[in-house]
């Protein structure tokens, strides 16, 4: 059996390793916490910092091949390692590009990729030699995560909030939709297209509210985004599972938002409504495997579960079979012993032919299911 | 977390392990192998032999609720067990009399439920005393598993095939199809079926060659079988799962072969085939969650990965790649070390709209999948 290495475990290492077993693979895990949701579903877990030097290069030399479920790990390791023989995807090359923000962006513009303008601010004062960029975002370059390290800043009162750290003031984009849209690349380079969802957000937590498959879009605008996507995805020129998340904005335009080199929270739905999941193909990259059928089933809605803005301390669900009621109505706890405000503790994914149905449904899910 | 054992540590077990990471459960493990399929994917994998007494006592006063993946387990220890206050799902008096094949056909005789005629056999030398039968099945009463305890006495000179232990010899039905029917019933009686499956044999290894799901049956015949089977789960009086495996004769009339109070092999397909898979459908008996939908999403078959003839030693799969390029064709491989004739070693499922393209995909997959 191939030795697989994951770094981090959480629930998309969760995730990854219920699919994992379909296959002939060792498994690895490398995380801090014993008790976090991957732990106890792979062959070896191992406990670690994955931001470590050391940790990583001791994890990685045990296995071979390796892949993450965050970004935020150590490069530099997975570049001695990579140099050293282990198969590494996504590449070292492309997590030190997607996981600061200004390497990212300068990524995009090197290669004519669309993308909202935007500044460098070192301190939070530096925005205000910026007013003609306001409405804007400041992004954090490092570490930001789950709506984390995301501040609006819409005028120049706002500066307060703005970051003391390097960070990006990216305008505005005057939006329509947000869609993301999940490509596979083989080691091989051949490129499988997942069909877009759309996202709608939470405007308090700044987190996916629900979202929707496929997006409803325009056909020049889906060729526009596919295209874009395609680019993107052959100018990082590494295998792996890429999510990228696009903007539309009113003149129907379409804008890289960002992208994450790894199995994501927008394509947990294909776990049930495509034929090959997210999990599924990873492990197929990652085996040397064709690639597998991306079409959908059905279409599909999914609601992230996340901690209510008063909760704290031990998980309990609420509502839990209501939702087992709703037909075609799927539930994902990833079972965390501890809830915050805003952690995300699990998911539902409903099945519908209908986009009404679904939107109804999510809506239904979100009111009678809370953590 | 509602902490659930299973006893025995096989495919069966690994793939409900699989789907158990979608709910709150805290999962144990008993078996004696530690690298059993299931053993990596549990929270406690607790080594012990589950026909022991001893071990099935200890094991089971760890957890709140039990539940098993092969019948051949101590009885005895579960009921002790049961009065205790553990929740046994199924309940030990149904695993008394599914596990021994004779209590087995006189429960069935009792509730007057249509079952090929028999009789008990105590040594070989009996079954000269019943030559009328003949052509018989002559089965072993207990310990049989995967065509393994069945004979077939076509003549009274194959009186030296019988077993020389109680059994009993069944006439043979004049066969038409074999069918089997998943049903399941939680704790308050509810009752969802799957649709029947229809099976096909290797007349060598008495193994499962391939099946198709929806049988091809005639409406009455259908009826007929439903009718059956929901009689029979519904004497059992317990909650679980029921695969219950029909035969029908020439004249179409429906006998039951034999019911497993469990997750089968016939039911694997419901893993991509079914809204509500027969893995997921037991967790929620097993954690008193509303039944799931047991509809079709697409027809299906299912072929058998077994050890060929010729195979002993190391575990090494052939055409594994050739399968992955087959559209919505999904594999399932047990991570089994090693491998022998007729051992199942995997699974694959096709889904397809067209009867004709499941079987020519089925054959397909036989003769390119070897290990």
């Amino acid at each position: 059996m191939i030795k697989v290495g994951i770094l981090g475990g959480g629930q998309l290492g969760r995730m990854l390793l219920q699919q994992a077993a379909n296959y002939p693979v060792e498994t690895w895990v490398m995380e801090n916490d014993a008790s976090c949701p991957a732990a106890h579903l792979c062959h070896h877990f191992v406990p670690g910092n994955i931001r470590n030097y050391e940790d990583v290069l001791r994890f990685g030399r045990q296995v071979q091949k390796l892949t993450i479920e965050i970004e935020n790990v150590n490069v530099d390791a997975l570049e001695v390692l990579e140099k050293e023989g282990i198969e590494i995807i996504p590449k070292p090359a492309v997590l030190r590009i997607i996981k600061n923000k200004i390497a990212q962006k300068n990524f995009y513009q090197q290669y004519q990729l669309p993308t909202p303008e935007f500044v460098v601010t070192q301190k939070n004062a530096d925005v205000l030699q910026h007013k003609a960029l306001l409405p804007a975002v400041h992004k954090l370059a490092e570490g930001g995560y789950d709506g984390k390290g995301v501040q609006i800043i819409n005028r120049e009162v706002d500066v307060d909030k703005a970051f003391d750290e390097p960070a990006i003031l990216e305008k505005k984009v005057e939006l329509l939709k947000e869609i993301a849209m999940m490509l596979a690349v083989d080691t091989e380079g051949e490129i499988a297209i997942y069909p877009p969802v759309e996202m709608i957000f939470d405007p308090y937590l700044n987190l996916l509210d629900y979202q929707v498959c496929p997006a409803a879009l325009e056909k020049e605008v889906l060729w526009k985004a596919e295209a874009i996507a395609i680019k993107l995805v052959k100018a990082f020129n590494s295998a792996g599972l890429f999510a990228v998340e696009m903007l539309i904005d009113r003149n129907k335009e379409v804008w890289v938002n960002e992208t994450a080199p790894r199995v994501h929270n927008s394509g947990h739905h294909t776990i049930e409504a495509h034929f090959s999941s997210q999990y599924d193909m990873l492990w197929r990259i990652l085996l040397g495997y064709p690639l597998g059928n991306t079409d959908m089933i059905t279409p599909s809605s999914l609601v992230n579960l996340v901690g209510s803005t008063d909760s704290n301390g031990t998980t309990n669900y609420k509502g839990l079979e209501e939702v087992l009621k709703m037909e075609n109505t799927f539930v994902h706890l990833y079972g965390k012993a501890e809830v915050k405000p805003g952690r995300k503790m699990g998911h539902v994914t409903i099945l519908a032919p209908d986009r009404q149905e679904l939107i109804y449904r999510a809506q239904k899910v979100k009111q009678c299911f809370s953590v």
